[in-house]
């Protein structure tokens, strides 16, 4: 954090103070750059920028890397955490409504992060409450720290977030994840090859608005055919339970699952990125490949966190 | 916290370092306004009065508000706190008894908070250890953050605690919160009205207790008729499990639902009062009368736990 | 912390900063001896070493005890803890290998302990880290940090952790705790007796490594026979699914039950252990005796833990 912050960065930090974070949709894509600049003063060290302030962390659905992600962001900067792992453990299982646990928590803290199974329940909070919330994930809906991390990642391992090629592997029809970075990385101006068996094709609405947007784009199953024309191969994980046939299933599996040799068919620089948890679908023989990057994902996702926090409290200085 | 403590204050400060908040009828009602005045003391920002203490939360039974109040008010004193959230994660689970876990964390922390399902855990609790305890809830016996914070919100809203016509609405019979206060406003010195269908009328020998003590109250089935004479309404959950004919519920319900028509029935600044979480005793078109007390009730909650905290741990310069 | 620290506490520290503990059969009996020695200078109040210090406590399966001491001894340095209870809040539920939720909590934490149910993990994980790492207890195999509460136990209580006789009873063919501390006080030359039923004696491979290392031992299903000639009583927990006929887990529990008129017929000076939670094993008029130790050993854990993450972090001023 030492070069002095630009107009536009300060700008941009006014803005968000105090605001919420629901949706990677709510930046235009000069508002995304300026964010992962801001980001990057966040990367090592951090002063106790938080510090007396709560973060309410209410996870209504279990999310290991997100809430730990949080948490440590906040303690980096001085913070406390209060919150839940687990719906179980809320109210909820006595019926109460999210906005009311929302209004009855805000007392107790300062800015929230809320998971939740539900679509829209991220948006519905925050309509609740005067303080600023993140949206850590609403269903099949929005994550956005986690587009904003996958975009961090692209940022620093390439040097930019715009006139690449990436590739989007595996289950494209359900991945929030996905559909998410698609919408971010079209927005940002990138070329987009969406790799997937026809069962799990982009849903047709998406593929629309790519066509709509002028996003030079293409939909193929072969991923052999793909891959060495890319810059980023970001991989999903592709779930059993999504097929009717176990087969099918079977079949995609083994077509899809990355490898050293597959990677290797990458032009250089090419890196790989996956939103973790992992199962099969990336081979740990790719772990030790200087493409690999997903683990840096996480290692991001924490930066990210930080200046986010920092950020909606407006706690810059 | 400007004004100097009286001399009245400091002696009960003084009392209450060390000791254990088990019930509020451990209270005079001298030492409940005295109280009360100190809590005051603690609105707003804290100073880290409890910085380097350590409080075990003790949760046998999960319970959002108090618990994530607890350690909301622990941060913002600067403290932390260890603990679980549900006796499933603790040693209860391997046949350990409560005096062996307590005797154990007691290693650990400087203060309890515990919530138990069993009536008279807490005092069992405090007698095996040494270090001061709150009573988070025992099973449907006492409460006493609750009762004080509901106390706390009345003294705040009309600036006395006693002389007030209180009106007690709902299920009178099971519900801890609600026996609570009736004792508590009985001894301050203020007239009751318990209205409740036949079915969940306040216990005899709590009846028996008021009409010993002389207190002025009136039961009723009739919300309506009672509303327009109330300084505070106190309602409460009514829960369907307590029912044998499932039509019983139906109607009780309807009737003691509570909306905006109702409480406009009220005389000028009765408030409206409710321990959550509600489910439909109070219908969502009151949040937005001046009223509605409930929310407050909760903030309040986070007050009189600092307050607690700092007077047992004797941190209160 | 007054007295300055010898050259060989200081060899000891430099070479255990940034290490991870694992099996107590990592250090000689030499380095043990420094160890206790230097969690001596733990006792009482803590600088705050581990202020901005971030403690990933994964337990992949419930521990009261382990956990919240550990969570205490960071919060008494100054430093702060995040992670899950259990492992169903965790991301193992989706399937992911324990190395990669460890690559990625890496990102978020300076150290961890961690708790898992199968035998080996904590030396996996270690391996998938160049964060320090400490074993909470791998299933039936090792649990270094209750070992060296025991040792520290018997130090303080009897001075020393060497030529001493010391009596393990109760299920010696399952307990962790105990055969981890038989083969501490072999190793540091004390003389070993077994007392267990004929269906739970010590394994013949440990047996063999008594014998081997020339360890003095017996093996006797005779508690009060053995009694008076003990320094030591370490009894450990009975479980009853160890049988297979309930006939013979009662005759067991009943013959093998440490009350006050069995550790009265004790020596002076000897003192009776438990790694807790005790169900039945030992009757509570024993708490009230000098001679009981099992809540000091809670407390003594404290100690040892908050050495331990001070030594690894490197932060011994």
């Amino acid at each position: 954090m030492s070069e002095p912050w630009t107009q536009i960065e300060l700008d941009l930090a006014e803005q968000m103070r105090g605001s919420d974070i629901i949706s990677v949709r709510q930046f235009e894509s000069q508002e995304l750059r300026t964010l992962l600049s801001i980001v990057a003063r966040f990367e090592g060290d951090s002063q106790p920028l938080l510090h007396g302030r709560v973060l309410a962390a209410l996870f209504f659905e279990p999310s290991t890397r997100t809430r730990l992600s949080f948490e440590s962001a906040m303690a980096r900067l001085g913070g406390s955490v209060i919150g839940f792992a687990d719906a179980g453990i809320s109210s909820a299982s006595k019926g109460e409504t999210l906005q009311d646990t929302i209004r009855i928590v805000e007392s107790y803290c300062d800015l929230f992060v809320i998971r939740h199974p539900r679509e829209g329940a991220a948006r519905a909070a925050a309509e609740a409450t005067f303080r600023p919330l993140i949206n850590g994930g609403d269903g099949s809906n929005q994550h956005p720290t986690q587009t904003l991390l996958d975009l961090y990642t692209i940022q620093r391992r390439i040097g930019r977030v715009a006139g690449l090629r990436i590739g989007f592997l595996g289950d494209l029809k359900y991945g929030r994840a996905a559909h998410s970075l698609v919408e971010a990385t079209a927005m940002l101006g990138n070329e987009l090859i969406l790799i997937s068996p026809d069962s799990l094709r982009l849903p047709h609405r998406r593929v629309g608005e790519l066509r709509e947007r002028g996003t030079p784009y293409e939909e193929t199953p072969n991923l052999a055919g793909a891959i060495p024309e890319l810059d980023v191969l970001y991989v999903t994980r592709i779930q059993r339970e999504r097929f009717v046939d176990p087969l099918d299933y079977e079949r995609v599996k083994n077509a899809y699952q990355v490898d050293r040799a597959t990677v290797d068919q990458g032009r250089e620089g090419m890196i790989v990125m996956h939103p973790l948890p992992r199962v099969n679908e990336i081979h740990p023989d790719v772990d030790s490949s200087p493409r690999a990057a997903y683990f840096e994902q996480a290692k991001n996702g924490l930066t990210v966190r930080k200046a986010l926090l920092a950020l909606l409290m407006g706690a810059i200085e």
